[in-house]
């Protein structure tokens, strides 16, 4: 039995579609943001980091989504997210997902979490004017270079089209204009059709 | 044969040596920064990302250093750089990549990368500034959650060492005060002191 926290609007639902996809067992935990429960003292005993996601397995607790991912593929290999038998192949899904982490996810991030590499309110506003370009130019890349479609790596779907399709649904509020990436805003459409996505999405925004 | 694309006193340390830790047969080219090759057509052609590492391999070209370190311990499994038979284990090693990758690293550019998130002078100064508190945040939470001893995983040496030992080159540079993370400090002469890491240092600075 696996619990997933999550909260509502962050990267923690790539994590829970997986969870769907692979038709784990599983329980979620949404924690509140606005009222800071990342912070409090019972869950950073769940994770030190006072992030979301984190999974609370039989083993252990993992965080860190490529991580997570990874780990749901390999736990659940029936369900065929990931070439599990590939290393090379393996690691290009784990190449996506990379940049997604420590990439795509940090350009976003400085729309609304400036504070953790700045302090002055006008290094934010300049943060926040350079979202649409940071942004822009990882989905550019994505979109030229990384999505083989119909899913990410091509005819099979793996984990790296829950974590994709997460940062998309953020595409527009970080201003980055959907008609300059319509390969990325198709794989959008196809997952919103997964059962699946719905599950996941219709329990987060219960 | 692997080739393995580097520049010096970057991230790509880390899979120099855990590819002579894997007893890999490689070769090395050096990108030169200073001269921004790294943004040449032949490169890009390489890596589209115009960053380092990239690794050229029989299948195909590889990036992102935490994908690339998985694929060197699933292709050289008698160097036993991970748990590969161990889903949670193997999660927990990728789990620690990812947080370097995505928070240590990125913590680390702002000091000299701020062009990637900001345009405004001020804003790169207020970054710097804070690199010495996200930097030192990290390298705590390493010292008191992570690094289990002798090895980050604890008796095993895996690809978290040569990865974290990458960052750590960089903490006096990045204003943290090596005494307060004797942990790290004592993890990073240990590495220092293997053949591998030796020897990858010797090329990367000959």
């Amino acid at each position: 039995m696996i619990t997933l926290y999550y909260a509502q609007n962050t990267c923690a639902l790539a994590s829970h579609i997986a969870l769907e996809d692979a038709g784990a067992a599983y329980a979620t935990r949404r924690i509140d943001f606005t009222a800071n429960q990342q912070q409090s003292p019972a869950y950073l005993a769940v994770n030190p980091k006072g992030r979301v996601p984190a999974m609370v397995t039989d083993r252990g607790i993992l965080t860190e989504s490529p991580a997570m991912l990874a780990f749901i593929a390999q736990t659940y290999p029936a369900a065929k997210l990931a070439p599990l038998d590939d290393a090379f192949a393996f690691a290009q899904v784990q190449s996506f997902n990379a940049y997604l982490c420590a990439t795509l996810h940090v350009a976003h991030s400085h729309r609304m979490r400036g504070a953790r590499w700045a302090s002055e309110a006008a290094s934010f506003e300049d943060m926040r004017r350079n979202v649409p370009r940071a942004v822009g130019a990882c989905f550019d890349l994505i979109e030229r270079d990384y999505l083989k479609g119909p899913w990410v790596m091509g005819e099979a779907y793996t984990i790296c089209d829950p974590y994709l399709f997460t940062f998309a649904q953020w595409l527009e509020g970080d201003g980055v204009d959907p008609a300059r990436i319509p390969n990325v805003i198709a794989h959008r459409q196809r997952m919103n059709e997964r059962p699946s996505v719905r599950k996941a999405l219709a329990e987060e925004f219960a």
